[in-house]
């Protein structure tokens, strides 16, 4: 068995030993006799790893008990949808701040359903190379709600602040954040947020499975009209399990809040080697002839790091040779080009190390 | 490590050779240096993972060329909603057939969605003991669509025929099958549905996967308004990637569909079991003064077998016996109690003698 370093943007590596707890559960769960993926999402041992999980989580981002956690399916793309329904039952528009893709594609759902949805700020200007600063985020007079994205994963532009979501009358609207590719980076004030989700395919476990932290008071402003399964109420009065939830994957996303508490030390730890990663690949990069990032200093990217490479030539020869020397998907998204690491907590400060020694070697014999 | 027999309805007993591959695979994909759970969905091993599981279930259900196979998620609950989306693009309304608990959901969201939707045949009046007869079923003239479900998993209540769609007029329309719990228990003539879909976590594998068979000509009757990821048609083009699909499930889904083919023999092989197992359990049934199942001869589900015992206070002994000779799982639904055996497809025939043998012996000491 050979392990190498994953740099994939998403789904993306996961701790090693949650892969081999996984791998030793896989037949017999503890003695049960059975896998976690055969249990009934509502026997007792299934439920005390759903439970389990839940407290995890909110013991690792201090979750305050006035916030209802969900653990539900269709990935951050289902949430486009899911949330304007749950926020738009009062009327008023959703105000967006527009700073990469994946803040667009909610933007083009939210109108899609809902006709008008009004970008208040946008980073666009200067391609996505800095977010608006405070000042620029001026919001409708009905804003129902401000979305925002922490943190761009394929631009590899991330927020530097907490946005406030506040009407030009003073009034305050809730913060709803995709936090997809940055939750768990580090610690977090939940209490800024209405509503924060995130797809699990980074930070929290294997594809399938969105995590959504919901400020109790928002469960009662929906629009009748929706699909019964994107009923933030419905689901949190059901613990998540109005139907089937993805149960294996939740199981994973819990051994995984496991390793944040136990192997690593809680998200103070997770972010203090995060900020190492980062600040080793940057200044690699920035120190080179050959490689270049265009992000603003202040949002750059913990997670993402895109860089490109002087010459395109040598887009090609570098990705052959990284994933020869087991550094696997760097490559750049299709939609930009480029190179791109990803790295998420479970990408060990050895990969960094490794890919950084890799550069600088690729650099001397090819720059 | 022990492996009981597990009845569970859902999520269920998944075959051993499948989860020992899953396991043997599970840190390091055939040489590839890391999980299937961390690969892109974009990346070549994984999209050649997601195409195989396509080709291999094309070919157990010989699924014709002009249907589309989408793995997408929710659950078969969140095709309640998009199955309508889908198909009253045109106008019209939703015919039912109400057999049962999963039925009448079925039902109920397209209410809630869509206003009326026409019960045009229930077994209600008997109790849900057999489902209505060919003739029994009337279309509305405007039906769109007509919805059944083809095995109640909760009920025990299986359809014998395949039911027409046809409206008054002699119109054809689009014959729509939540065939959850019973897909893949036998062959299957694709060719006489419109859309076929089916929860993974019985016959497929894990739970938080959708399998969802449709006929391209349904693909453009949309209506306008549905969310984007509930959009077959999109869904279609994209093979089912708009956004990440839930990966790992969909690769556990391929390793049952290989299993199927070349541990079991294809579907063929796979009905006589089923029919095997069925045929014993339910005749150890009916000899009995304890127990008693009270469906319709020709309506018995072959892979949900409700029994009840003849004095309702030996149900929890009979539950705590059975679990300590490690026949798990066998508590009836919550809904109607008794007692449940499933005998989906990896339910090995041993499972079910071994049952037989506890039933027998529990019979004649407590009897």
């Amino acid at each position: 068995m050979t392990r190498h370093y994953n740099f994939c943007a998403g789904p993306a590596a996961l701790p090693a030993a949650v892969l081999e707890r996984a791998r030793d559960e896989m037949l017999d769960y503890r003695g049960h006799g059975l896998s976690v993926m055969e249990m009934s999402h509502r026997a007792p041992e299934y439920v005390a790893i759903a439970r389990q999980a839940e407290a995890d989580l909110r013991e690792l981002l201090a979750i305050p008990d006035h916030y209802r956690v969900l653990f539900t399916q269709g990935g951050a793309t289902l949430q486009f949808a899911a949330v304007p329904y749950n926020l738009l039952g009062r009327g008023g528009r959703a105000n967006f701040l527009h700073t990469g893709i994946w803040g667009s594609k909610a933007v083009a759902e939210a109108r899609h359903l809902f006709g008008d949805a009004p970008v208040v700020a946008s980073s666009e200007a200067n391609g996505h190379s800095a977010v608006p600063r405070p000042d620029d985020i001026v919001l409708t007079e009905d804003a129902a709600y401000l979305h925002y994205t922490a943190n761009e994963t394929i631009g590899g532009l991330e927020f530097d602040f907490v946005p406030e979501a506040v009407r030009p009358d003073g009034g305050e609207v809730p913060l709803v954040c995709d936090m997809s590719s940055s939750i768990l980076s580090g610690p977090l004030d939940v209490s800024k947020f209405g509503i924060i989700y995130a797809g699990a395919q980074k930070n929290i476990g294997p594809a399938g499975l969105v995590v959504v932290i919901v400020r109790e008071d928002l469960l009662d402003r929906a629009r009748p009209d929706m699909p019964s399964l994107f009923d933030y109420r419905a689901l949190a009065d059901a613990g998540s399990m109005i139907n089937t939830p993805a149960t294996y994957s939740w199981y994973l996303a819990g051994l995984v809040f496991q390793w944040l508490k136990h192997d690593i030390g809680g998200l103070a730890a997770m972010n203090a080697i995060n900020d190492r990663k980062a600040a080793k690949l940057y200044a690699a990069i920035d120190s080179s002839e050959l490689y270049a990032n265009p992000i603003a200093l202040r949002n750059r990217s913990r997670m993402n790091v895109p860089f490109v490479l002087a010459d395109e030539r040598l887009d090609k020869p570098f990705l052959a040779e990284a994933d020869a020397a087991g550094l696997l998907n760097l490559k750049g998204h299709r939609s930009v080009g480029g190179m791109r690491a990803s790295l998420y907590n479970a990408v060990p400060e050895a990969a960094v190390d490794a890919l950084i020694a890799f550069m600088a070697d690729f650099e001397q014999r090819r720059g």
